[in-house]
């Protein structure tokens, strides 16, 4: 596996930063992944733009342009011939020479073999509990994923596959995935604020707009566990259906109906971008 | 310099991880800082007591002894013979095989120089201003800083050197050190929850003792703003006045008298323990 630091072309083993990197000294550090299908980056323009916003917003300066990093980015799939791939890509505060001010930014693009989510996952679906926290600085993919690590002891305890972000009641988002909720009414429904605006979760808004009224909204705890469906996106789990929520069912403990049109259109979407 | 890798000592340039480690993955792992004077490590006991509390909170286990590790501490400062150094043990989530499932920790010790505050910082004091945030799992050291390294930006752009957290009004800490005020009633008060137990918060506390009385409690910004002193606490910057907050003075604008006895205190204590 090839990987790509700064400005040249390494092999896997050799993608390894010094400890004063501002990444492992305060977690100062944003990202973006996004995957391959048969050597095709996936929405990798809508993922280059959340990368910039990213590192803008974190104060760390990008030396390359989005052209560039596009390259680089194809340059590394090339070196790397396997048909679905993770690829991360990694600007962090740098080497520090006091271990706290920025000093300029590490540039690490990984790509890796991933697991995607398949139609036995999606059956299958989630159980999910909720939990009171709000992520700092939400709308940065920072690599700040403490808390998400942190509860995976109190996911197994409570069997459970995921953990869903509220706070003041109100839903925002799991640690790695977006939120869908569909109401007794028949409307799709998705937070709009204080979550990371995820990427397969705006093609779901695209595609939801042939199928059914989509809003934006704030969503209450009580609101979710009258949804009719309730469903989680994200990049390698693509759509998931969410069959349970602190130990109480959501529908009949099948993917709602919703659900599942959203997921084949999703499908279909990839294999319309010629990746399938 | 030495570094101290997992089993074994390397020269400073080597101290590298793979990025696979979950402390640049997700910004997961945990460390303690502490400073020499003249090759003895000071308040070790404090630091090592606090280093296996944060690894047991965030479920990371720590293979060596206390003995072992205040054995390598020792070894290392040997390796590293300068007068002031700063000694950081980190303990990371591992090298995680899903980039979110923590592994076998990494643990890196390493031995730098530092730059003490003296006491030109001290009469000089401290410009601050406040922010409201809450640090999520606020009674462990972990290596989340993104929102202090986040704000330097916004404290230089306001000529202020530090930033105090506040949450519901209540004032907690700042990014990298404690805060202590003098009541117009002339009692010493300082935060007891939702904030990091300093070492040398404690030390103040003991030296307060036989000064004027001491309390651990919520502050309100109001009662800050309208003490009689006000101090923050920190292993490399020992006492220092805050004489300024959000541009409103804090008494005279000169160093409080309580905050000089306990800063000479301070010193003191530390020449006791043959340190100077």
């Amino acid at each position: 596996m090839a990987v790509y630091l700064n400005n040249r072309f390494l092999e896997n083993e050799n993608a390894l930063l010094h400890v004063s990197d501002l990444s492992m000294q305060r977690g100062y550090a944003i990202f973006d992944f996004f995957r391959t299908v048969n050597g095709i980056p996936l929405f990798l323009p809508d993922h280059l733009d959340r990368f910039f916003a990213s590192a803008g917003a974190m104060y760390l300066p990008v030396k390359q342009s989005r052209e560039e990093l596009a390259s680089i980015i194809i340059e590394l799939i090339k070196r790397t011939p396997i048909p679905e791939a993770g690829i991360r890509m990694m600007l962090t505060g740098g080497y520090s020479a006091d271990h706290f001010q920025p000093a300029e930014p590490n540039l690490l693009i990984t790509c890796n073999p991933i697991r995607m989510f398949d139609r036995s996952d999606f059956e299958k679906g989630f159980s999910i509990i909720t939990y009171e926290h709000q992520r700092n600085l939400p709308h940065i993919k920072s690599i700040n994923y403490q808390m998400g690590v942190w509860l995976l002891p109190e996911l197994k305890k409570q069997q459970a596959d995921e953990v869903l972000y509220y706070n003041n009641n109100i839903i925002t988002e799991f640690p790695r995935s977006n939120i869908f909720i569909v109401t007794p009414q028949n409307k799709l429904v998705t937070p709009k604020r204080n979550m990371l605006m995820g990427v397969t979760r705006k093609h779901v808004l695209t595609l939801a707009a042939d199928i059914l009224p989509a809003e934006e909204r704030d969503i209450s705890l009580d609101e979710l566990l009258q949804s009719r469906e309730v469903m989680l996106t994200s990049t390698t789990k693509r759509i998931v259906p969410v069959l349970k929520i602190n130990n109480r069912h959501i529908g009949d403990g099948k993917p709602g109906k919703i659900t599942t049109i959203l997921y084949e259109k999703l499908i279909a979407a990839e294999a319309a971008l010629g990746v399938h």
